[in-house]
């Protein structure tokens, strides 16, 4: 997989439906598109992609599901490690 | 797999550190164990697998992360989507 920003949102902390429509706009041209986050957002990574099948249902799927953890240095100078979650939309197989 | 409880631990609101012991404590007996959880608790969720990984590191790994949605009657009689994270740990192979 190219480590294209195209196929890849970040989830931030914009409306919840921002990065639904992204990653919808994103689909109708990109194969696969992987959408990241880490820390609390990771919740709310799962809402979108389950968002996402909701409303374009059954045009795509869920591809792969990894969750991991990244090494962070907190404000404070300490360094902390945040859970990270990476889910994988695709078109479903005609 | 079977739909035993014991291989099946369900995050809520107790402190991190308590599923992770449990997690660790059913692996000893279990071949593999499902952490489930549903809205926020779906980032804990995450935090609970990686922080089980890195203590008994290399002993176990992640077998398997589902995600999901589940129909819930909110509080005032509505129905609502929460998310869903099903995330299976299994013993390394040997």
């Amino acid at each position: 997989m190219s480590n294209n920003s195209k196929d890849t949102i970040y989830i931030g902390k914009k409306p919840l439906m921002t990065y639904v429509t992204s990653a919808i706009i994103q689909l109708a041209t990109q194969p696969l598109v992987t959408i990241k986050a880490r820390g609390l957002t990771t919740a709310i990574a799962i809402d979108v992609a389950q968002v996402v099948l909701k409303k374009t249902h059954p045009a795509f799927q869920i591809e792969d599901v990894r969750i991991g953890s990244e090494a962070l240095v907190a404000s404070d100078g300490r360094n902390r490690d945040v859970s990270t979650i990476d889910i994988s939309i695709k078109r479903t197989a005609a």
